[in-house]
């Protein structure tokens, strides 16, 4: 595997899941495939989970990691092709990248939407770029449009912690005060769906996502309709695709509570953090028995040694 | 050995000390104890020798270095419980701080007094949280009210170098042009009261600390009769306990100089840097002979080496 | 080797030169000499190439690396002997370089110069108060007045690529629209002399460097009478040094360009990076065949490496 930057890019979802799990039984079981083999972490923006999670995993494979934030401790990067760079910009992200790609034996990126230009987002015009310039390997650490080590750490947890044959998961918008990118719901969809779950979609009027991650799943508008016997609640909130940034006005609460969740086969609660409580979702159910929040953070690190295995054995 | 943030978690200083030292002497007699763990290193503000001295003694010890800047790197935290986050904070300390008990093996944490709020500050708030959510092993790299890691190193200092039977300590009140926290002070006051020290405490009238950590020194308002046949004077400033934060005026020249020197038992002088040269102490005292300045900086590394092993006996 | 600072460093450039190749042709072949040591990599400023490559080479070599960017993670630094540090300045210098010395086998520092104080700057009074007050071996990772890292990976990229017996080389200035320091030029020019290569210095009038540095090179102010018959064309912009920091006002277009680099004998095209591309020089030139960008870049690592290496073999 050279890339990591969707679901697409896995010949077999499922058997990366169980590779995942089996990691997390025995994660120092090839403590030598790393030796001599270095990770480079590119962040073009903050991180915690993805950060410190990605660099246990490299860790337990024996491999070093080299830190790097772009804009703090680097340069300014030019993406235009043929700019003439009398700006701000001080190096072309063909020049950085592949220069990151000499030094790396395996590159992350973290490279966040702007959430104003629809078009360079969601062609993903920074990722490709580092893909084009460099010849490492390379996983997204969240990119414009996906954000495929939280969905393999999510899968992970729903096959680990959800004992129900098909189980229903659906993904609810949750309210927020800012405008936060699709990538996370993008992601969940895509990775659900092709791992052959049962996916409904409940968000308000404007919210609707981009139909090529969410092909195939039930979009349903009504929130407790779309609750009703869900065995997987996954909450997350989104500003709009369509009217691309914005945030449409919402009347109704969607803020999920007990009552709701009542609606659901006792349905487990899942939310990739950070989450702002009590205005994404209410303390008393991100803290009950239910909720699978703490275990999808746990299972980060085994999906990124997953992928990072995988890799290293191929170069 | 589960906690270090104060004396009180150690059940035998004086041996943590000699074990400390053992350690400056073999600093590599136990290269594999650390092996497959990883130090996470939070730090909510800046810091050079603790940064530096507790990365080196990790490798001394064969773990792993992750470190994290709250702030640049990550996300703006939020540390009340029940809060609707509908503000600048991203992320509760209950959920970062289970995160990254989740991903290292020891934490350790920096995170310094306001200097306005006495009742968050002296409760450990912040600390404590953390204590509370993170289920691993945790060591303070400097709280709102101790900084052990310093202390051990101080009295460590003091062990290696001052060759008289029951010494004289005094630490002394020096002038600074801004408010500091008492955190060194108090830190250093608990751990040489309790390892059995001779303590005189010397500061302005207004300046007194925290009864918790001064209970059974000397205190002495004049500063030249305090330093009488000292052995050793420990320099520091720091602002108001009482008055909290404030810098009631001062009449008197509290710096420290050769004359008053010469009232002491040719006393050793300490002092914990980062040092405002000329402000706080001379040049001329700092860099003379009987400066322990650069021992005490050294063996920051030992007393963290001392406290990692026992740590890593433990998990 | 215990400075690594200018070619005077060295006692015989050239084996050094070699040596560096031979890394680049086995870079594991010594994994151990650098266990239980660590590097320490002082950043004063922002680095990509420097801050990457040299962590590759340490690890190369087994080494563990602490990165500290002094301002945003350390204390800001004070640099005047017997200063009253009553200002905004927390540490002085000789108390930090002191200090991280005592934690570091072998420091690196990058400390770029102000463009304004030209004394200051070209005494290196930042790297010399290191090297003065820290007893570690030092490693400059780019000063005021030189970068002999890149030098050292521009010599072995020319011995490497350049299959010519006397090669012609010419520094060539290039257009910028702020001022750059003239360390990279200083420091080429310092390095091809000392390793007897055949040097023409091509700028405008008000851009000579320091003589100290070019001293037995040709200066010609024709550009195009400078690449003539030339083997290697050494591209980079710098400010004025005698109206110090200054850019002189240029009339004619001294950007490169293809009729340029027919006038050479088929030269190859080095330029150190970060490049502002179509300002500096065109994209044509530097994605062309003959430019050798790359591969000074991804010799970095290996010229670090020898240097590391020597410094390890003596400590």
């Amino acid at each position: 595997m050279k890339y990591f930057t969707t679901v697409n890019d896995v010949a077999d979802a499922n058997d990366l899941v169980h590779e995942a799990l089996q990691w997390k039984h025995s994660p120092f079981a090839s403590p030598d495939i790393g030796r001599n083999k270095v990770l480079g972490l590119i962040f073009f923006n903050a991180s915690l989970r993805t950060r410190m999670s990605t660099q246990r995993a490299a860790m337990n494979l024996g491999m070093t990691c080299m830190v790097m934030n772009i804009g703090n401790e680097g340069w300014a990067l030019e993406f235009h092709d043929g700019a003439v760079m009398n700006g701000k910009t001080v190096e072309h992200i063909r020049d950085a990248a592949a220069v990151m790609g000499l030094y790396c034996d395996i590159i992350g990126v973290r490279c966040f939407p702007t959430l104003i230009d629809k078009q360079a987002d969601y062609s993903e015009s920074v990722l490709l770029q580092f893909m084009k310039y460099s010849r490492a390997p390379l996983i997204s650490l969240e990119s414009a449009t996906l954000h495929p080590l939280q969905s393999l750490a999510d899968i992970m947890t729903i096959r680990e912690c959800v004992d129900v044959k098909q189980p229903k998961v659906v993904l609810t918008w949750a309210p927020h005060m800012k405008p936060l990118p699709q990538v996370v719901a993008n992601s969940f969809a895509e990775w659900a769906l092709h791992c052959d779950y049962k996916l409904t979609i409940t968000q308000p009027a404007g919210y609707e996502l981009c139909e090529d991650f969410t092909r195939g799943a039930d979009i349903e508008y009504d929130q407790e309709k779309a609750l009703k016997d869900a065995d997987v609640v996954y909450v997350k909130n989104w500003s709009a695709y369509n009217a691309y940034g914005d945030m449409p006005s919402v009347e109704q609460n969607w803020m999920l509570n007990d009552e709701k969740m009542k609606l659901t086969s006792q349905a487990k609660l899942m939310h990739c953090m950070p989450v702002r409580r009590n205005l994404e979702v209410p303390d008393a159910l991100l803290d009950n028995a239910y909720s699978l929040i703490m275990k999808q953070a746990e299972n980060r690190i085994y999906a990124a040694q997953a992928v990072l295995f995988r890799m290293l054995q191929t170069i």
